[in-house]
This record gives C-alpha cells, structure tokens and sequence, in this order.
C-alpha cells in the first residue's frame, strides 16, 4: 500500500483570542501551514475541518473558511467527534488519499470556545455526556473523570500528588512553547493547594478552554515525492468507539476505546509501544494522561501513577508525552487538538523541537478521546 | 478501480416525531437496512453520522447513536456539511471502502429538528448564511433563496405559476409516499394562494423541517459479491464548494458548486446528464429544482421553468425528478435528507418503487446542497 506524508504544518497561537474569528484563527493556521510546504493555494485538492460547531455563532463553518481561504471551489465538509474533531479530521483526508480521490487534502483544525460565557460552555459540555440518564443529572466533565481518578486511586493506590506531578510536567514544558496558553512553571505543591473543582481534582488538575487553530496538509506519496517533502509519514491510524453512558462501562480505570485504537494504528504501522519516541496524549485531566499510559501500553496497566513519579513521561525517560504543555498547559481549543498534536509529533520527528526536542524522535504518537472515550483516535507517525 | 456497493437500505417516518429521540429515529432506519442487507450488526466495521448536531439537545451524537445501535466498539464520527451532512457521511463511507480501511460502512442520516422552537431554529438556520456580512443584517434562508427566484424571472422569464409546477408534482408523488411528511395533493391555484413567505415564495414554495432519519450500507465489491448483494454500485461522487457570502456569487440564477459537483460525478461514472434516469435533487425551495434541472444538465440554462411546466420531471418525461416528494413533500430532516436520497435512487433502480416506479430505471442521481450551495454532492447509482 503506498503511504500518505505530511507535508505541511501550521499552528497559530492558542489563549482567549479575543483578535480574531474563527476563520481568521484558521487562516493564520493555514498560511502558516501552506508556507512550510511550499505551496500555492491551488495545490490543495481539498479540505476538511475539524471543529465542534455548536460552539460558534456561525453555522456551516467548513463553508465559511472554505471561502475564507480562498479555496473555493474545492471540495470541503467538517467532521465532528467531541474534542477528537481534528483527528477525524485527518483519519478522513488520509481515507481520501488512500482512496485515490484526491492527491493533497488540507486538515483545519479550529475552535473558537470564547464566543459563548462560561455557563454556556458549562451547558454544552455537559450534554457531551448521556443526556436522557447521565448529564440530565448533574453530570458535569469534571465530574465523569473525578470518578475515573477516585477509581483508579482505590484500585492501585494512584495518589493525588501523581496527578499534579502530570501537571506540573506540562507546565513546564508549556513554559517552553510560545504557543502554549499557560507558559509558567507550577509546582506540587501549588496544584495541591489550589481550589477544589470535583474531588479528587482541583484546578490544576483541569485543562482550559482556548481559542486556537492548527493546519496539517496530508499527501499522496507520489505527490510528496515529485514535491521533495517526503519523509514524515502518517503510517497508522485506529479508532474506536465506548459506550457514552459511563454506567454501561464495566471498568472505570481505563478508556477501551484507547485500547482498541492503539491496537489497530500499532499493527497497521508495524510498531509497539515501546518503539514510539514521543507521545501527545489527551490529557484533559490528569488522570487521562495517567490511563494514556497504560492503554497505550506506555506502562503497565495501573503503573500509572509511578510512571510520572519515575519522571519516564520527561524527555530522557522511556516514553516524553506532551513535552508541548498538552491539553493542560497548551490549552485545548476542542476542534483543533487532534491537528494540534498532530503538528507536534511531525515538528519533533523533523528534529525541530528547539529546547524541547527529543533526541532520535523516529516514531510519534497521538492520542485524541472525544467525551469519556466514546470516541479515540490513535495515529502513528514515522519518520524515514 | 473496484467498486462501492449499495447493499442494503432504510428509511423512517418523516415527520414531527415527538414520539422517538434522535437516536430512536436512527434505529428505525437502521433495523430496516440491516434486515434489508440480511446482515447480523456485527458485519458492521464502522459507521459515520450525517447531521447538524447544533439542533440536538445531545451532543456528541455519533457516540450516542453508535452506543444505541449496539456498534461499539466499531469506528465513528460524524460529517456536517448543513443540509448536504448525509452526502457527506455518503461520501466519507465510500472513501473508507475506497481506501481498503473498512469493507461494510453503516450510513446514518439523523435529524431531530422538533425539540427546538420554531423561533430558535429560524435563529440557527440564519446563521448557516454568512454572519460577519449578512445573517447579521437580516437574511434568512427563504430570503436568499428568493434573491435567487427573482434573479431567475427577470433573466429568463421564469413565472411563478412555473414554481408552483414544481410543488404541485413533488405533492402528487408525496401523497403515493408512505414515509412522506405531507401526503395531499395541491394545485397551481391553491400554491399560488397561499400565505407569502419571501416574495416571490408563498407557503408551498418552501419545504417543511421535519425529524426523521434514513440509513445506507456500503460494501466493498468483494464483500457485496461474497454476500450475494452486488449489483446497485455508488458509481460516481462529487463535492464542490462555492462562496458563502451571496454578495460574491457573480450569478444568482444556478449553483456553481452544483456544476462542479455534478461535472465530477458524471466523469466518475462514465456517465452524462441525458444517461440519468432518475433524480433526487434538492428543493429546500421551488427555484431550487428549477436551478438543479439547469445546473445538472437536464435542461439548458434558463430554460428549467419550461421543463416543469412541459412536465419533463413526471415520470413520462426527460428526466423524472423528486418522485419521493421530494424535500417539499416528503419533509427535509436536514441530516438525513441526503441519505433519504439515496435510499430512494436505489430502491428505483432495484424497481422496487411500486406505483411510483419509474421504467427502467438503471442509472440515478443525487444531488444534496448545503446551506445556499457553499456545499453541493453529487452521487450517482448504477444498477447492473
């Protein structure tokens, strides 16, 4: 099977971006993404945006920056998957190449969430959970992962200072992004003391909503190769799915959704866990980048928590994952994530990490979950 | 290039349904198509979601369909494209056969238009037209749409009593269409009598919101042949975009997105407009088929006025058109509109359509528009 390269790579600064709509976040995403390929707008074959509509005024937003881009009359559409929109995003431009339909396809992740106040993202994302029989009764995001936090805790002894250490990692690798959201060290100590959002979490526990946009340009190996931007590989892709209804999950120390996803993108790219060099991970709380771990097969199912306290998930220990800040420290404007970490893997796989690059990067991972895991996307990366 | 098979379909009551939740209403459709596929649920290897999630209470509706229909844990997401979301998860399906990743892909048209206000879905539907410009100083779907009526009667003399034509024929076949919303004649007279809308529109210029959902199950030409279900092929699909803003289309009399889309898919089948047999296209408004008759090639340009009212589009003539009732008649679940088309062309071309059977019929189209046709699909069926 011939395989589909990035060829391109964008990503605007993420924060309450107050300056700029949607289609405009998307255009500095896009620019940025066009210029590191090479390439004329007219290259593009086609684009699909990444984003979760109902948080934007308007409506039939791949129509709006279709135009905006100045790609019209290309084909366009928007994917949707809670907070993993980007990657089914690029899991449908690596389908439409695949396919032979189309040669380069644009990925937009992007997300304006400050549109709304705070009691209406509140609303909507409680309603990402079971309406009819969960959210209906005060289920709330926070809520539904607390309780993955308080049942792993009971089931392997993870204590509340493992779930800072996750975030005072992030937070120092997000003080070395320049597109990261929160760019200051934090310390145990601080994320310990900070306010209570639902126990076991306090604040520092949470990642934040952000306004943000990131661009990846997928290609046809052919294509790559008469453009001379072959070398970064998009090698494997999983998805899977889980029941949305918390109450219908047998176990609540673990995503199956992440397990299945990882299981397919590892064996379509011929890989394990233990050959990938770097990892972004969705850690929206930091018990999801503790049950990343071992989903993925990072860890030991339940080491977890001594997976941070051994600092492996730093650059130098076996696997860095989210050595950008991650959703906690980057911020995490939903639609564009999955693009964002995408961009990530392929900066640290060309060796341009700059301060916060792994050494020998060959093999990426990321790791987007919509909800609670009703959705994951598991992509693997290569560089040749 | 091998094929993608159409191996099974279903379709529910549209309607005001307050009797089922959107994912009640995509289980009815989906039954059907498995009993039609005569496939157990586990022949399933995933599943995309046609709909615009903004009019559901729920979010996250791929997983909480998914959950309900049983497929977890097999791949989802969800596809919007306004009013064209249905061909868009058409589209992506075909390109996951296409690309080798999936051999049997469930397509879901879903759209539970009721549990909002008639006041908040006016408010939502504005904001599919450009807000920055335009929905912000008062379009609303009904009056672009007329920009585009008036523009057609002052070039080409099209009348009012020639829209109405087109009413009264997607009347006649809806009343012979036990899925259909409005299932009455109407006459000229009565169409051209009835409360104004946006001139030139009266009531029955313009089609109803209704909830509903319709289901299609894709097959890799392998699987179809192993199955013993080959033989209705997705021989041809096309996507175009055009400008959102109305105020940069250079001609309001056609959809340039409709052109393209349509240019692509025949290309794609090997087909040309005077080959289709039957047609689906999409009559949000009366001017709508008229400009689709013209933008698809089954007339010349100007001349769709003089095709309804020389009743080309009756079974009989040309080019039988909506013969369903089309989105007037039948009721426009906006996400599982494209999907309801596609349900339909294969039924025709399986002669399956009882007294609404168009004769040998063995190649049909549709045609699905998003929004004022900054998206348009274009699909064409092939029967063996």
């Amino acid at each position: 099977m011939a395989r589909v390269a990035v060829v391109g790579i964008g990503h605007g600064r993420f924060g309450q971006r107050s300056d700029a709509t949607v289609q405009e976040l998307a255009f500095e995403a896009w620019r940025e993404a066009l210029q590191d390929a090479g390439l004329a707008p007219d290259a593009i074959d086609a684009s699909v945006v990444g984003s979760v509509p109902e948080y934007h005024k308007q409506r039939s937003l791949a129509g709006v920056v279709q135009e905006y881009l100045g790609l019209n009359p290309k084909p366009t559409w928007l994917t949707e998957a809670a907070c993993a929109s980007g990657s089914a995003a690029i899991r449908t431009a690596w389908m439409a190449i695949q396919a032979g339909l189309h040669d380069v396809v644009a990925v937009i992740g992007c997300q304006k969430m400050t549109e709304l106040s705070t009691g209406e993202i509140l609303a909507l994302m409680g309603r990402v959970g079971e309406v009819q029989w969960e959210s209906g009764f005060g289920t709330t995001f926070p809520g539904y992962y607390a309780m993955f936090a308080r049942r792993h805790m009971h089931e392997f002894g993870t204590t509340r200072e493992q779930l800072a250490q996750v975030a005072v990692k992030n937070h120092y690798y997000g003080a070395r992004n320049p597109r990261a959201l929160f760019r200051k060290e934090i310390t145990v100590e601080k994320a310990l003391a900070s306010d209570p959002v639902a126990s076991p979490f306090h604040v520092y526990d949470c990642c934040a909503n952000a306004d943000g946009a990131a661009c990846v340009i997928l290609a046809s190996e052919r294509r790559a190769r008469e453009m001379g931007r072959a070398g970064v590989w998009l090698d494997g892709i999983g998805c899977a799915s889980a029941s949305m209804s918390v109450l219908r999950r047998p176990d609540l120390t673990g995503l199956p959704s992440a397990v299945d996803a990882a299981r397919q993108a590892y064996a379509m790219a011929g890989a394990s866990a233990r050959d990938i060099k770097v990892a972004e991970v969705h850690d929206c709380f930091t018990i999801a980048e503790i049950m990343a771990y071992e989903d993925l097969g990072f860890c030991e199912k339940g080491r977890g928590g001594a997976f941070i306290e051994a600092r492996q998930s730093y650059i130098g220990g076996t696997t860095p994952v989210n050595v950008d800040g991650g959703l906690k420290a980057k911020g995490h404007p939903i639609g564009a994530t999955g693009v964002s970490m995408a961009c990530e893997i392929v900066r640290q796989l060309r060796g341009q990490s700059g301060e916060r690059q792994v050494p020998g990067a060959d093999l990426g991972l990321t790791h987007n979950v919509g909800g609670i895991g009703q959705y994951c996307f598991v992509h693997v990366y290569r560089r040749d």
